[in-house]
């Protein structure tokens, strides 16, 4: 844990230059505008660590797999989050000696990521060895509105001395993924040119053949007039371009670079048209110039904020947490393309391989929903919807047949791109959270029609899953599902999982009644699909109904839990309280089979389920489980405090809730893990978010309607939210006494508030007296 | 499965070649010495599919582990059986056409491997596109006696011309591991000379920095008379040297090159005298001349076999398959040093990393105990407790404490050298056979003594590994062992394994009065082990029993069967019988997550348990969980047969147990899994030999007797096997009618035939009549 960051509610601030924390900075202050990233690594060449990162969304590379012992039906490729072409470079060279803050003295050195605008900017000092003092001051953005472009504002000027400076402006790219399997290279080139009218890269990624062009334009200032160079020398080496060129410094003049770049991809273009496209692209930017780009960010950022914004007074660390994680999520994810997802580490690293995990269903998918046109969430769905057949052949190289689908752990095109056993194969509760995924929507939006259109298919492909993967135990006289692995990771290979087996039986009854919608509301396409997936009504809802009804569930009746496995009960009963410092984190101090055989959990498991399905469970159940589990949960995983947070809201335990929380809301900005340097948790952001909305607003939705319990944390004056709830626009506005909900669009609306229904007309507002906590329970 | 294997009693002869078994055969002609070995390779170059291998006992190289995902506690570095520099070049060209059998037509190709004597012949004749033809004759062999000494005799007579021909005679260590992690090269070089008097090289081991010279000399016979080369030239590249010279070759005359090798490793020399060494071995060798020192071979062999034959009438597959296996043993281990072990692989192949798995107590010691010197399985014993410390470490490693000790799943040096966590940190069972080993080896011997000066030490510790790996179950009031992996690895991560909760309990009651055997007779030793291991034998005696007492073990009444873990019963009960073809190998057609979920066992492990402690069973008990189990294993470990083979014998199962028989005992010969490509499976050969000695033979180890209970298989007209028990060598010969057993020392021995016991003097022999079958169970 660190706390260098400076609380601020719209800025994150970084003050002095500490190398030590320079990878972790170039994460926290990544910029990303949904189809691309960029870390914040500087423009100057830097010797000293960083991780270097610019990404394009949805160009990705297939590793070949490397394990210590092959195991049938792994997946020869581990698909990567590939490191592409760097545009951002400004190299400087001062009467010879490099600008390179590892060999300056570096002074009065600050990096902002300004929230509200939507840019980073970074200000300094470097005194060369020789005293020369140079003040720099660097503004980058990516556009969100024009979703090919970057541009930097590059400002030099000396401040004792005048002397000819040299400058390279590049484009690198003969660039690696740290994480390459065999330090293979995964781009080869394919055009450049050094043209003073356009100098641009086109590369190839191997094997997939994505190709991406990289351009590069500036404009030069010195003392506010436009500089012509005179002369220029192009370099052209391997995978590289770039000018260089000299400026003569003068003793406290400025001089500005702007630097604009075009990166255009083979997801949106045909490869011949890639560098003309970037071409324009370009032009139009550098003639419409920086401070226009700016300005269009500004308001872009502007609409996003109106939209997603929460509002903490009282606790600016709290505000900084949550805001910051809002803006890193619609920096990853813009919901333009169904082809792209949410990667865990978004456009911040390259950890995590593949791109899509459950973290989307089950984390990122309700802020989405709540957050911005439901087209946004639906384009979430598509995505699985489109990776269907790759699912029902995953399935079936496991040995399911008859249209039987498992999806992949982790992917970026549908295939399965991960490659433990215990994961790929055994943690099969993704195929589970897939179907809450179009339940919540459907529930959320109405958009029923998106069953008949989409969701159906998936569903019966993943009951057929479930369906194959249980058996009947002759022993139990029920159904159990053997070899699993539960959202829990700390344990492997158990038997009947608890959440697992819930999602199992819950998704059989759901798709036995979306068939049964679909049917009788949308004949023609369930016709369609029935012959499309062979589908055998009778029977195979006979036998869905049959599993769903005499499945197995652990539990035990004294102590009135499930249990999260068979099993659960025979490991020596422990508590985190039983744990000294020094075997935290247990996954840094701990061999792996003393975790696993402890009772130790990583995230939430047995809770997970209880809090998908909590209208299932009266209150003392949830109550016993949460007590009992809770006691035993390690929190490794960064998607384990908000599902506790909710339910520990729910349960009236507020000062437990809002722990939860504040280490969740502010885990990358506190380096919480230490392990913010390998990228940003994005997909675990979208968990404070329901944190806040669900927990502590106790939003939740009911058939037609939207309903809140909120409380506010003791330490807070006042939290904000904006919902979007259908053709409604509500803003919940939550104080010490009481709580405001305005209704903020033209239509009426009907709400509940602490179990009471209220009718909101177009733009009015309604206030309720915050109840006492002993109601809520 | 592959028959192209000649049958006979004593030679292994393969007829015509068949570049698609080549790699098989240069596995099952695979020569060793004990101190190293050599695959079939080709003495000229030959351009087809082989696989080069070249071993030097002990030398190992660590190569940096491999995994995809890391896990604490993996080790570091996997070691590897190292490919060593190869002494067996002798490449010929006739007018600069090279001599290579993947290029020329091959005509009357036979390779043998005679058993009796103990080298490697190989005889064929190769025509040339212009259709030149020469006859060749290679003779090649390790010697047992100068176990530094390798000899090759080459003979090329041209058949229908004359010509000069080139010859290249070379030693290459320029060579790599095909298994090599990162594609590198395990060796450098140190030193090397291509001096008439002396050529050799010397390498050296990166980070192991073991050291072995390779040195060659050679003579040359043309019409039987020694051929002085008049000219000569000397080739040294990079870790190479070589002789290039060339003969007249004439017509139907033969000229024969005689190669000899000396190979000395760090492993028993100082570095500066290795290539001294090699050389004074060298000139010895070829002073007495390839004959001498075949005729040195013969007589070597004719010891071994004296020692350890076992002669099978009636069925020439059966007996070629047992003295196949009896060779191979007995050329992979010779026990004159107790640094080394016996790798599943033995000297012919680099799969299987590291050298010792547990097969090695639970599959090899019987044979060695029985058929040499019992210095020599002691060695055995002595390899583990030369690795205490480690072990302790190993277990350090993964959280225990007070001294318990895990002994490595694949070790070299003591080091454990796996890294699946499945396997390395939870088939744990392998300490129990550790322990086995030792009662097993005092049993028999009745070496008590050892106890108090190795044995003890080692059984504390992994009394101790038990004593803190279960640990008290609330639920069952019992002590329960979570997450192991049994000898069954089709399963991983269980609760419960019956057969290691069984060793474990076994372990520490053996621990205990193996404890009060040396406390009362060897008070001294007992005293120093006490201080060495801090051993508080009230209190840690208190908490075996304790343990011992109150061992939960899973099982079934009503089928009377014991469980192999907790929720066996779950599984879908399918046998065997109800497989497909195309499902077997499962291992082949199977997804891991399948198997691991389905019923079917890899191998021998509630079997296992019953075969090590048959005395504490009844017949019922055996007999029932034999039934259950059998039917449900699919043997796709070569280690498995042989306990089913015994166990079925035990229960009348005669046919059955024939049946196992067969199959294991020519499974390299025949090919039987498609896999003796990669080397042979030695270990298993150890289990062939229980399988006719204990299966049919029906030995067992009694208090101070030895037992015998045999049966003749229907196929068979006699068997006959030599067993050496203490002081007495006996000679077991089992006929249709009966069964004569000779004691061929001069000291009376007490046998026990039929459960009757009789006392056989010096040289005499009993001839019992068999009895009939239903009297045995």
């Amino acid at each position: 844990m660190k706390q260098y960051i400076k609380y601020n509610p719209w800025k994150i601030i970084e003050k002095g230059f500490t190398p030590s924390y320079n990878q972790i900075s170039e994460s926290i202050f990544s910029l990303g505008n949904g189809k691309g990233g960029q870390r914040a690594n500087f423009e100057e060449n830097y010797s000293g660590q960083t991780l270097q990162g610019s990404y394009v969304a949805g160009v990705y590379y297939p590793d070949k797999t490397r394990v210590g012992w092959w195991k049938n039906g792994y997946p020869e490729y581990f698909a990567k989050v590939l490191n592409a072409p760097t545009w951002i470079g400004i190299k400087t060279k001062i009467e010879g000696k490099e600008l390179d803050l590892n060999q300056c003295k570096v002074i009065d050195f600050e990096r902002i990521l300004d929230m509200k605008q939507g840019f980073l900017q970074r200000n300094f000092i470097a005194e060369f060895d020789d005293g020369k003092q140079i003040k720099v001051q660097s503004t980058r953005f990516m556009s969100l509105k024009r979703d090919e472009i970057g541009a930097i504002r590059y400002s030099i000027t000396p401040l004792n001395f005048s002397a000819s400076g040299e400058f390279i402006l590049d484009i690198d790219a003969d660039i690696a993924n740290q994480d390459s399997n065999y330090d293979e290279k995964f781009w080869i080139e394919i055009e450049k040119s050094t043209s003073t009218d356009f100098t641009f890269i086109t590369t190839a990624t191997k094997k997939t053949h994505f190709q991406v062009c990289t351009a590069m334009d500036y404009s030069i200032l010195q003392a506010g007039k436009t500089h012509i160079l005179s002369s220029l020398q192009k370099i052209e080496t391997e995978k590289y371009v770039a000018h260089k060129f000299n400026l003569e410094l003068k003793e406290n003049i400025e001089t500005v670079i702007y630097k604009y770049a075009a990166i255009t991809s083979s997801m949106y273009e045909a490869v011949e048209n890639l560098s003309k496209m970037a071409s324009a692209l370009l032009d139009e930017a550098k003639h419409d110039g920086f401070e226009k780009l700016l300005e269009e960010q500004r308001l872009e950022w502007a609409k996003k904020w109106k939209e997603s914004d929460i509002v903490i007074e009282g606790d600016v660390a709290a505000q900084q947490g949550i805001r910051y994680n809002i803006f890193q999520l619609n920096q990853t994810y813009s919901g333009k393309d169904e082809r792209l997802n949410i990667g865990p580490k978004g456009f911040t690293g390259e950890k995590y391989g593949g791109s899509t995990y459950w973290d989307t269903e089950a984390f990122c998918l309700p802020f989405y929903l709540s957050t911005a046109d439901q087209k946004i969430a639906r384009n979430l769905l598509v995505y699985r919807h489109n990776h269907l057949q790759k699912a029902i052949e995953n399935a079936q190289k496991l040995g399911f047949n008859q249209g039987a689908a498992l999806y992949p752990m982790v992917t970026m095109d549908g295939d399965e791109c991960h490659n433990e056993w215990e994961i790929t194969f055994e943690e099969i509760h993704r195929n589970g959270a897939i179907a809450y995924a179009i339940y919540n929507y459907v529930k959320y939006t109405a958009d029923k029609k998106y069953l008949a259109t989409h969701g159906l298919e998936v569903l019966i492909a993943i009951s057929r899953f479930w369906a194959q993967r249980v058996n009947f135990s002759e022993e139990k006289q029920q159904y159990v599902m053997l070899g699993v692995t539960g959202p829990n990771e700390y344990e492997n290979n158990i038997n009947n999982n608890w959440y697992t087996n819930t999602l199992a039986k819950w998704t059989l009854q759901y798709t036995m009644e979306a068939t049964d919608y679909v049917k009788n509301n949308h004949p023609e396409a369930f016709q369609s699909i029935t012959k499309k997936t062979n589908f055998d009504k009778a029977n195979e809802f006979a036998k869905w109904s049959e599993i769903a009804k005499n499945m197995y569930f652990p539990e035990n009746t004294e102590k009135g839990i499930f249990l999260q496995q068979d099993g659960f009960l025979d490991k020596e009963q422990l508590t985190v309280a039983d744990l000294q410092a020094s075997d935290r984190p247990l996954n840094q101090n701990w061999s792996w089979d003393r975790i696993l055989r402890s009772i130790f959990i990583k995230q939430a498991d047995v809770l997970q389920g209880l809090y998908f399905f909590e209208e299932d469970y009266d209150i003392k159940t949830i109550r016993q489980n949460y007590e009992y589990y809770e006691a035993r949960t390690v929190h490794e995983s960064s998607l384990s405090s908000c599902v506790h947070s909710i339910l520990a809201a729910k349960l009236n335990k507020q000062k437990e809730a809002y722990e939860f929380y504040l280490n969740a809301a502010r885990l990358d900005l506190d380096d919480y893990n230490n392990d913010t340097e390998d990228g940003l948790h994005i997909t675990s952001m979208g968990g404070t978010w329901m944190n806040i909305v669900q927990g502590f607003g106790g939003m939740r939705i009911k058939e037609n309607h939207l309903s809140f319990q909120p409380f506010i944390p003791e330490e807070w004056e006042k939290y904000s939210f904006q919902i979007r709830y259908r053709e409604n626009l509500l803003l919940i506005d939550v104080r010490k006494n009481n709580v405001k909900i305005s209704n903020q669009s033209g239509k009426s609306v009907t709400i509940e508030i602490f179990n009471q229904k209220y009718k909101l007309d177009a733009f009015k507002a309604i206030v309720v007296e915050m109840q006492p906590i002993e109601i809520l329970a």
